[in-house]
């Protein structure tokens, strides 16, 4: 767990920094928010979700804060930290809960005050909805925290960033390189989510609402996207996940010819391919 | 529900066929059963699952049933009506339960005596495991069952088949041409499953599934198949599988295409279709 008294500063308060800023008060610490918006601040005052708040980004409220969790869209968070760095107290920790790492990482470690340290960190949780009203520490339970440390980082500080997941009460703590990252989410993330959008857009598929079974509604469930969000993490990201969707229509096409072709050991060999390290997930 | 005093035999106990015996002996029909294997056989008397059965095909024992189920791979299905059809008692309805139609619907009806009739029909339910030892009719509950009458078809066997699945406790009874019901199917739970076995067959993933979120599993779940009955299905369904495959794979390649050149308009249009058509299905 983090150490007793630490001030954790929440900058963004959508769904994630909601759901981290009660987590983390619910856990005992003192949490604030910077977010822009007066009626999300309001909100999470009144529910008790964090202790303070500002609309404004002012150097006395943000000194006083010993971690400052970044929950912002990633071009937002670059800019933020160009433009307001200066405002945070010495020896501070920042962190993040982006969804792209090489982008993030690289770019905040080039600008980033020598008295200051970064370690970034992906929260592999979220829900088909966005807001502070719908901010649930609860989503964490049992969900992956990946902590992308690089050598720029120091032990002690790879370690604080993995006690704000711990606390948070993430079920499987790991480090991964920012690369490593990119590449496991491009494919388990982000090509999943390609596919379900480009199948939603195959076909006006209303009138067939009645006949869809659990395969279709399972494949398709994360076709609801923040178009916003995602075309934002998939081009911040576009090399690795350009290669995880050629490597998926490659296969998808070797599979296309099989049936074209009527070749049955192909198919079938495919199949028991899926089979088998499908039946692995489940263990 | 069907008419007290039905008789109905069930041809090909596995999973389906088993479940139909359970629901239907449960609902107090008599039901019959034929199936190669003296095991499969021993199993379903022992629990009760049918009144009666055989592992040979006599005119003594199928004559007696008024209604007969085939629930077997469609190539059997079809040599069986070749075989045996000689052997029903005439006036009785035969259905099936065969997840392409065309392919059946029609030949059956050719080669049928004309003292017969077959009403096609589809059960969208079924799990990831096989066989009578796992027949369980409670995954029709609240499934569809489709129905694909041709004009050769009368409306009073219509509706007999419609009230076997009515009597099986499915939640939705729809009629369908063979053509659309090929259609649908080949879009909603044969592209689902070429997409399920391709995205299997990109990567060896067994690395990574400590990172695997819900989207990964959902999108997978069905990459568990049997490659048996599916290459056959597939291969009976050649055309409307591959016209939707490869709707699938120009929206696919539209979408890398946006990616690929940062087209952020195009990305968002494809993900507010996805989003807004996705949003339908759980109204």
């Amino acid at each position: 767990m983090l150490a007793q008294g630490t001030r954790i500063l929440i900058v963004g308060l959508g769904l994630i920094g909601g759901s981290y800023a009660e987590g983390l008060r619910k856990a005992g610490y003192e949490v604030g928010a910077v977010t822009r918006s007066q009626k999300t601040l309001d909100y999470a005052l009144a529910k008790g979700i964090i202790d303070s708040g500002s609309i404004e980004v002012t150097e006395d409220y943000v000194s006083r804060f010993d971690i400052v969790v970044f929950a912002l869209y990633p071009h937002v968070f670059l800019s933020w930290i160009e433009r307001y760095q200066g405002f945070i107290r010495p020896g501070a920790l920042l962190t993040d809960v982006t969804g792209v790492k090489r982008a993030v990482v690289y770019k905040v470690e080039e600008m980033l005050r020598p008295d200051l340290e970064f370690v970034g960190a992906h929260p592999m949780a979220g829900r088909e909805v966005y807001g502070v009203e719908n901010a649930d520490s609860s989503i964490f339970k049992g969900a992956n925290y990946i902590v992308t440390p690089t050598p720029a980082n120091t032990e002690q500080a790879v370690r604080t960033c993995e006690e704000l997941g711990r606390t948070l009460g993430f079920g499987c703590i790991s480090r991964l390189t920012p690369e490593m990252h990119d590449e496991m989410i491009g494919f388990l993330s982000q090509l999943t989510h390609c596919i379900a959008v480009a199948l939603m857009n195959s076909k006006e598929s209303e009138h067939l609402a009645k006949f869809t079974g659990d395969s279709f509604r399972d494949l398709t469930r994360i076709a609801r996207i923040n178009e916003g969000m995602w075309s934002e993490l998939f081009l911040l990201n576009r090399d690795e996940l350009l290669s995880q969707m050629d490597l998926f229509a490659e296969k998808f096409g070797e599979l296309r010819e099989a049936v074209a072709e009527g070749d049955i050991p192909k198919m079938q060999e495919m199949m028991r391919i899926s089979t088998e390290r499908r039946s692995r997930f489940d263990k």
